[in-house]
This record gives structure tokens, C-alpha cells and sequence, in this order.
């Protein structure tokens, strides 16, 4: 069949022509006779990937010397744990905000491993809205870390907080989808799996004065010093995930770079956001200065209809509008690499499906 | 150009069906329209594709339900910091021989957070031999770890030894080279980039007597319990790479299972063996009780010919055979997507070379 539009909410879509072009080379990379998966990771040939990869990650997000990229595997899920094993040592306290699942699971594992104190908890606005930066209750420590969009509220901030400590962003679902002053944070990681390329990579960019601090117990691989002295090369990296990456990153520079994407990006966003907000069958309950622009959830008036509109969405070639167990209802991911025109003909399909039906 | 002859030690070659189902599918996975990247790892397609994965590993290599089977990232490097956080607390002791230089990798790693003893170190015969059994120093502890096979120096184990701790090994490059006898094994893992599917995937088969000693500073994503109490899907796994890992399952049953691969990667190193032993111009430099079936170093009477053996030898579409930068000279990693085609295109390659120059 032909390419559906897909809200998924990650792994998620890829941009088309970076597929076409993996699957053109797939068998035959460069004229080498080889799968790019099937050369070594110290061939100046797969160097020249990772190396032009990492540049034109740095011209997208205006990314200084003072900063190292790194290519991690293990998902944010592992920074979790990294973060804590890289900045502080036992005893050692931070600040943790938690405005949703992603950053009450960075908390939970963050915790194990340093004096965690909670800054503020959205829970009880069911984290529809952030909590209010009065009401803070902010220690120090030796990082401050938050989740400037959580993938699963479909909750993103519109302010950089400015703690004293540095501040740790886990940007799994927002990196990439418009410009961000990256000298503003101390560490950014970002699972790839949304915005980046396909499941299985993780990227890191830690300013480098921050590098160094890792205590004895931190494993080898979860050190972004020895990742950073290594060029992400401490042990063989996921090259296929690194070279999908490094497509996604020429394809965003060719389409004008992060202020085209966001432009576009604002569009999608908007035209959805418009929709719900003009019908009284549709409902996103996220307070509207905290809405992503990434992940849009919904509910239906009638939560009966539920099922019939994701049966009718799919019939219409509209996939993974299911909303996140733990929340319920729809939810539309409209990342990078998701067109304009899947997000058209999706709020077209709410129309027509809540003239019959509302 | 047609594919070439890829003796490289990893990331290896891959079956070329594997690589053409992939890329045959690789926009439009089982009429989705959609890649098996672009889907959520929690949807039922997916959940199909790993469990029909895990399915094709436990038959191939017999894997009874006492073991369970883990989809890792990090390759084996982070392994060798798992196996002491999942197996041991502080204070611990465990035993590790070294052969080479990934045992003494897993060792130097291993002791950040056990009590290391160290078994035996083949470093006086520089690693071409396995120290015997009767001047190893086993002290007894939590395990006892071990690499089979080492990769860069051509060092294959004949045997399987018998500590009274549980066995734990570092299979990267032999598993699935041949049957084993898992049920002998605590623990077995291995990075996937050899014979298993692409680099950022490990494999851990571990005994489930052996889950729920890790210690409170194992981080989440290395705890071997909370991999197997969440089906590897603990967070994102790496779909695309288990995916490709399944197929390569798949065609190793198709092919007869690991007797039949054995049989092949037999025939195969006894062809390369047989040449090098002929030869006064070609020196293998391992003990013949322990060569390697699937890394095949060698070198030069005269190593100034070895830039021109390289040199030649790509020309004649046979790449990767440079030796491992530690060790210097040449190595064949015969793995089981080598074909014994490629091998004997080597072999008189090899001939013709030393026709010329010997």
C-alpha cells in the first residue's frame, strides 16, 4: 500500500526521502559493495558519517565548541541514571521538576543515586498546566533537571527555567523541532526515536566543563567523559542509527534549517489546536499556555466513540491516534516528519467524523 | 558496483537475503504502509516481530524457559559493568580469565565493581594460547567469567569450563557459529554486530535463578530482572535491529539451524587453516587447539608486502582484512554470513599472491 499518515507517538515517522535513500543503498552504501550496517565503525568512511552527522547537528541547534556531542544508546531512560552518575556523587543533592511521566520517571531513577529534591509536582493539576515558578521550592545542587516537553501530557514549556545550577532538559520529543539557545543548558539528552532518527540512539550534548565529575561507580559506557574523549567511539556505536540520524539532519538543513521546521511546525500545530478549540465534540485539556507543539492530545465528549474513531481514522489511513495508556483518549504526535498534509487531512477526517457522529 | 567479499571483524557482514527483505520492506513494512522503524515497539506488529525473534533464538540454540532472553543495547562493553552490578554487591568476589583483550577488558571493568580475581593471563604466550586448567587460580565467588572467543586475537576455547561459581561469558563473536550447551552457562551475551544483526543490539541469555541479585546502584536499564519482568521493552528498545536480527534467525533455521552452520564455518576455517599451514609464506600465530572458527588472523613472512596484500586484495573485492590495530598483520572474520564462496576467493587469492611475491 502507499505511505499512511502516521501520529505515532515513537518510534515514530522518518521523513520519506531519508527511507527512500537508506533503501536505495541499502545492499550497496557508497559504491563499497557493503550495507553501511556492515562496515567498521573506524573505517574512515563510517568516521566521515558520524563526523558530518555531528557537524550538521551543530550548524541546526547553533552548537559551540564549549559543548561535546555525544551519540549514546539506551534511550533517555539510561540518562536517567547518567545524569546523576555524571554530575554528582553520593550524598549529593539536585533539583528534579516534574511536570508528567517523563520527569517523574527521571526523579524515580535520578533518585537512587543522589539526594533528589522535588521542586514542584503539576500532579495536582493532573499536569495539564506547570506549576507556577512562585511556587517552586528550589534547593541547589548540582544540577536542576526537567522535561521541557512530556511526549505523554502533550504539556511543553514556553520559558527556560533559570536555576543557579546547571540545568539538565530531557528534550526526547522537542529536540530539533525549533531553534533552542543551547548555551542555556548544561546537558540536553534526547532519545532519537522522534525527531532524530530510529530507536536504539540517544543523544547527549553536555557543556564540557560539566565533563570530568563522574563518580567510580559510573559504568564505562554510561560516561560521557570517556564517550566524549572517544568520539562516541568507546566501544562500536549503533552505525546504521547514527547514519539515519545524519540523513534527518541534512534533510532539516536542506528544508531551511530549525526556524523553517518550527514555522512549519507552528502550522501543523495550530491547525489542529484551532480545530479543537472551535468544537465543542473535541477537547484538549492541556492549559493553553503549556500545549506542545509535538504531541497533541485529545478527547472525544463521548468517550463511547472512542473506538469507532480510531476504526474510521485507520480505514482513512490515519495511524497511532491512540492516546498513551496511562492518559486515555487520542493523542496526534505530529513530529518533524509528519507533513502538513497528514495533519490536513486528519483535521479534515475530525470534521467530517463529527458531523455524523456529534 | 556487486557486493564484495566482507571479512570484516564487526560490524560484520549480513546475510545479503536479510538485507534485501530489508530493504524490500524498508518503507512499507507488511502492507503498514509504514517502516518496521516508524511503529511503536508496544503496537501488536511489533510485539510479534520480537517475540517471533526470541522464539527463533531459543530454538536455535535450545534455550530452555530457565533462561531468559534479553534485548540489550550498549554491546557487550556494557555488559561487562552489568554482570557485576546484576551478579554481585560491593564486597563481592568474582573470577575472571583473560585470554586476550576483551577478557581483560571485561576485567579491568569488572574490578570497578567486584572483587576481580584474576584466573589466569595468557599475556606471557601473548594470548596465542589458553592457559591450562591446572595452573588457573580460581578463588571462587559470585561467577566465573570468560570469553570464548577472542575476536582480535584469533583465540577460540575447545572446551567449556567448569567452575563451581556460575559461567559467565562473553560470546560476541562465536555465539551462534555453532551448537552450544547453554544449560552449562549462568550467563551468556553478546554484542550483535558479529553473527547476530547490526551493531547498537546485545543479547543476554541469563539463568533465571541467577535475576533479582542485582545490587541498589544498578541502574535501570542494565538490571537484567526489570529487562526480563518488561519483556525487553522496559523502555524503546531497538526495533529496527531486532527486527534484523529475527530475520537473520530466521534464515539460519532456514538453513538447517547451528549444526548446519557449523558444518559450513567448519569447512570454511579448515579451507583458510589448511592454507596458512601449507604455507611457509603465511603464519598463523595461534596454538591449533585453540583457533578460532570465526576470526582468522595471519601474517606475512615479509609484513613490508602488507600494505600491497591489502591493496591487491581489495582490488580482488576481498575488504576488511586488515589485522586489528593492537595486533598488526591480517585478519579474516569468517562469520556465518561470509559466504564459503568469499572464503575460497580469499584462499586463492592467497595462492596467487604468494605465487607473486613469496
Amino acid at each position: 500500500m502507499g505511505r499512511v499518515h502516521n501520529f505515532c507517538a515513537g518510534p515514530a515517522a522518518l521523513p520519506e526521502v531519508v527511507l527512500a535513500r537508506a533503501r536505495d543503498e541499502l545492499l550497496d552504501w557508497q559504491g563499497q559493495g557493503a550495507s553501511v550496517m556492515e562496515v567498521s565503525h573506524r573505517s574512515p568512511a563510517f568516521e566521515a558519517v558520524a563526523s558530518s552527522a555531528e557537524a550538521s547537528l551543530r550548524r541546526l541547534l547553533g552548537i559551540t565548541d564549549d559543548y561535546a556531542v555525544l551519540f549514546q544508546q539506551g534511550g533517555a531512560s539510561q540518562q536517567f541514571a547518567a545524569v546523576p552518575l555524571n554530575l554528582a556523587t553520593d550524598g549529593d543533592a539536585a533539583d528534579y521538576l516534574v511536570t508528567g511521566q517523563w520527569s517523574k520517571k527521571a526523579l524515580a531513577e535520578g533518585a537512587r543515586f543522589v539526594e533528589a529534591n522535588l521542586v514542584a509536582d503539576g500532579q495536582d493539576d493532573n499536569y495539564m498546566s506547570i506549576p507556577e515558578t512562585e511556587c517552586w521550592s528550589v534547593k541547589g545542587g548540582q544540577y536542576f533537571h526537567y522535561c521541557p516537553n512530556e511526549t505523554i501530557g502533550g504539556l511543553e514549556f514556553g520559558h527556560v527555567p533559570e536555576p543557579d545550577a546547571p540545568l539538565v532538559a530531557d528534550m526526547s520529543s522537542t529536540l530539533l523541532s525549533r531553534p533552542i539557545d543551547v548555551s542555556r543548558f548544561g546537558v540536553i539528552y534526547a532519545g532519537a526515536q522522534k525527531n532524530i532518527g530510529p530507536a536504539g540512539l540517544a543523544l547527549v550534548i553536555v557543556r564540557r566543563e560539566l565533563l570530568g565529575r563522574a563518580r567510580d561507580a559510573c559504568p564505562a559506557m554510561l560516561n560521557w567523559e570517556k564517550a566524549a574523549a572517544n568520539g562516541s567511539m568507546y566501544n562500536t556505536p549503533p552505525t546504521f542509527a547514527i547514519y539515519l540520524a545524519g540523513l534527518v539532519f541534512e534533510w532539516l538543513e536542506a528544508l531551511g534549517g530549525l526556524s523553517a521546521m518550527a514555522a512549519i511546525n507552528q502550522r501543523k500545530a495550530s491547525r489542529l489546536y484551532d480545530l479543537l478549540d472551535a468544537s465543542a465534540f473535541y477537547h484538549n485539556p492541556v492549559a493553553r499556555s503549556a500545549r506542545s507543539l509535538m504531541n497533541v492530545p485529545f478527547t472525544l465528549a463521548d468517550s463511547g466513540l472512542d473506538a469507532t474513531f480510531l476504526q474510521e481514522a485507520e480505514s482513512a489511513g490515519l495511524m497511532n491516534l491512540k492516546g498513551h495508556r496511562s492518559v486515555g483518549g487520542m493523542r496526534a504526535s505530529i513530529y518533524n516528519a509528519v507533513p502538513e498534509g497528514a495533519v490536513e487531512a486528519l483535521c479534515q477526517f475530525m470534521d467530517q467524523f463529527e458531523r455524523r457522529y456529534g
